[in-house]
């Protein structure tokens, strides 16, 4: 392990008269007060991903955000496993006349799409191929050779892949990019309502994922029908609330109803011998962007924070030498090291610089504890165990160290998630006008209002709302029921509906 | 779960009198006896992969493959990081100037690269996107970003992910298609040495990974030097031999030297501040095609035959069923089921069908086990576990079952590799003659033999050894130094090496 500060710095250090000192910059950026500043700087300190690759929208994902992602990817797929996901490789190349079939989807998908055409020496393809932006058009066609009766219904299956967009708006690393990584599941039911309730499951799943593996709060909002996937009946999409009080789209779920079966003929026989098409759904967890929002929703003007079930290093070990025993201090920090690495990632610094200066550095990667090792700890055979959130110090004996860590990453994570929920709930306003909601918003909330309603006789009222103050309408809460009492606050017409309303990222 | 047999022979079976009884195959051809027959037919019925994907040379990977590579790419990336590689992901797409930088990998590759050219409505792109076909010239120019100092050496990558290549040559599920899933690792270092030091780390890590943890055997060479990877001072690979005879290439690692690092920039400062390029490495270990070549090594006339590590269901209950006390049947099953789950990857079959046809089925799909559970073992607490490999029938009781299983599937396992490594040794001859040679090859040998050289002056004999019976100069062993005693069998010049010849899948 050679923790690399940035490099503009550690020339600059090279310029002083005690490098070693200056070597390991501090952070020091409030979240709060200069989001942006924030995070495009944690995101280069931390050295989570590199913007200097040279394709426009493309990034290169480093070590310190991949590690995490990994063990996101391990908690996620073991969550949908245990639903009764199987997992399936599907191609990268989607040929044009399938993505052709479904008109609303290519309508809405077309534009980002990234053409194959040609290869080796500028040959052309008998036909264009597209690099998947989703996998749709990919998927359905296998399970309309795959499925025949009734009994191979329920068809739950899961993809790990990357796609790609051509994104028009601007890019910012993990939250938009023309590459990025998710798992997108698409699963086969007999009737509607066995795929209503898989809708049900997949918000489920994503509550376990996000917010008791991670910490992540958010709400699941039925969209509005004039802000669906293209080509869904009904999208329902998790939003996170961003410290400058925009709303970031987390993991979407989409009941597709019969509208990919019937072109793709995606039929069973019924118990009664009869062919009927399957209801589809699909739900797309974006690992990159949720990694984007726990760097997020944990982070503060250290640095990083991550929930120890996934940080890349879960402890790191710190030998404070003073120049005499430091070789008994090594070996003991050492042997430390390899009885705790078979059940926690950890490591232990061994670089330059002073105790301090390495305290700051692991503080600022987010690392959940640092382990001071002393000549007295050495001696004692006990271990000083700093947690990051807190600051708290604690003695431990080496054999303790186990259960300590185990049940003080546990405690770490809870306060992580404690704490994001605060600030979460402190987000929510509510208003009962127009100006009301306005002035909210421009003050960094997400606001409640009441409003005539989310199916298309609504648009003309969000439209109003977004060209006012450029907030949208979000949608209808789904893990509680609000009953709208009033009005719409755009037309005055009786409310049939709550919805929320903000800034989108 | 529901297994399910093969679409036609389900169908078959719909029209015949006890459709149950039918519907559940055999599998039934010998794999030595027809090889290519064996290996369609396998492919085809444990329901691996699909190859009615509609994009030549690209195939649709199953549920029962997915779940045993994905443990797969567990056990090769915790070999990785245990010898400090870290994970990065970088881009799927490589601009066209990167991709011309070395001249000699540009020719080996260009033939091979899909093009990205447009993207939405047929737009043309500023320039054109390779689709990777290997990553080396996205990855090298980071490392000219990244690298300054001899301080940050060595650095040692790897990326998981997929590439693709227009393989001319006709591509066969796992074995070859234009699409497939791997690791690549890339690392740099101060100097030759240590570079090389690296070459023989993966051979290790291949070791590692294909033998004692797949039982999967194979040889180390070094390849001749007309057949190198584009752009490599010297390539070694892994050799599997397939039960016709033919040689399949398994991972490969590669010494660059500075033939990248110098058109990519990749350069540090040494200890006394002078410029230095880096020795550069590469290591590409195909998980998709090591799968096959699992498949292929432990696959018997029954089925397929998973070592235990890797299997996508280790145990697979069957409930026996009398008609009397089958709900306590069940309840027991079930209890079994939810007691192993934590520990190994198991299921319960509640399908149609007789007990005798589920396990004709689970052992197609080779589970290392099944557990029989009936009235009896209901009744005592036990448990009736019958091996995949040597049907051996175990009585176990109920609270003995985690420590059998663990137990019993290594020396499973250790059993699939016992008898791999014995057809493995098999197959190599030995011959003092072209004619000898010829002749053993003719009889699904690889030989050993005596050759003049495998520097560029060897390469007229390779060719004659080509064109005289299609075999190829697969290079000089790496695990063990063999002298050459006597002379090349093609042109009777003085042998200085020995190598293996045999005819390439």
């Amino acid at each position: 392990m050679k923790p690399k500060g940035e490099k503009p710095a550690k020339e600059a250090a090279k310029a002083e008269a005690k490098p070693e000192e200056a070597k390991r910059v501090t952070f020091g950026i409030d979240k709060n007060a200069d989001f942006n500043e924030w995070y495009n700087s944690i995101v280069r300190k931390a050295e989570l991903c590199d913007l200097r690759y040279n394709v426009k929208g493309f990034v290169v994902f480093q070590y310190w955000s991949v590690a995490a992602m990994k063990q996101m990817y391990n908690i996620l797929e073991a969550i949908l496993e245990r639903k009764r996901h199987k997992p399936y490789w599907f191609p990268a190349l989607i040929p044009e006349k399938n993505f052709n079939l479904e008109k609303e989807h290519v309508a809405g998908f077309a534009p980002e799409v990234f053409w194959v055409t040609e290869h080796g020496a500028g040959e052309k393809l008998e036909e264009k191929l597209a690099l998947r932006p989703t996998s749709e058009t990919a998927i359905y066609q296998m399970f309309s050779i795959w499925l025949r009766s009734y009994k191979d219904l329920p068809f739950k299956t899961y993809n790990r892949c990357q796609v790609w967009r051509y994104e028009s708006k601007a890019t910012r690393p993990f939250l938009r990019s023309r590459e990025f990584h998710w798992i997108e599941c698409h699963d086969a039911f007999a009737n509607e309502e066995d795929a209503r309730q898989q809708v049900r499951e997949d918000m489920q799943i994503t509550k376990e994922f996000l917010l008791d593996e991670l910490g992540l709060p958010f709400i699941f909002f039925e969209r509005p029908q004039w802000d669906k996937f293209a080509g869904a009946v009904n999208t329902y999409a998790a939003d996170q609330f961003l410290p400058n009080g925009r709303l970031l789209q987390q993991p979407s779920t989409h009941y597709l109803g019969t509208n990919f079966s019937k072109p793709f003929n995606v039929k069973y026989l019924d118990a009664n011998g009869k062919e009927q098409y399957c209801h589809l759904t699909c739900y797309g967890p974006a690992i990159s962007r949720i990694f984007a929002g726990i760097v997020i929703a944990h982070g503060d003007s250290k640095g990083l924070r991550f929930p120890f079930n996934i940080a890349p290093l879960q402890a790191i070990i710190v030998p404070i030498l003073f120049g005499k025993n430091d070789e008994a201090v090594l070996k003991y920090a050492e042997s430390v090291r390899e009885s705790l690495a078979g059940k926690f990632r950890v490591d232990i610094d061994l670089g330059e610089g002073k105790p301090g200066e390495k305290f700051y550095f692991w503080e600022m990667k987010g690392v959940p504890c640092h382990i001071e090792v002393g000549p007295k700890e050495a001696e004692e055979k006990t271990l000083t165990v700093v947690w990051r959130d807190n600051g708290k110090k604690e003695k431990v004996k080496l054999g303790e160290i186990n259960r300590f860590l185990e049940e003080g990453g546990k405690a770490l994570s809870q306060r992580l998630k404690v704490q994001a929920l605060e600030s979460f709930k402190g987000m929510i306003g509510e208003a009962k006008s127009l100006e009301e909601a306005k002035n909210l918003i421009e003050g960094g909330k997400v606001v409640k209002v009441n409003f005539c309603a989310i199916d298309k006789s609504g648009e003309k009222c969000a439209e109003a709302i977004e060209k006012g103050f450029g907030a949208k309408v979000r949608g209808k809460r789904m893990d509680i029921e609000e009953k709208p009492a009033g009005n719409c606050i755009v037309c005055g017409a009786k409310a049939e509906t709550v919805v929320y309303i903000g800034r989108e990222y």
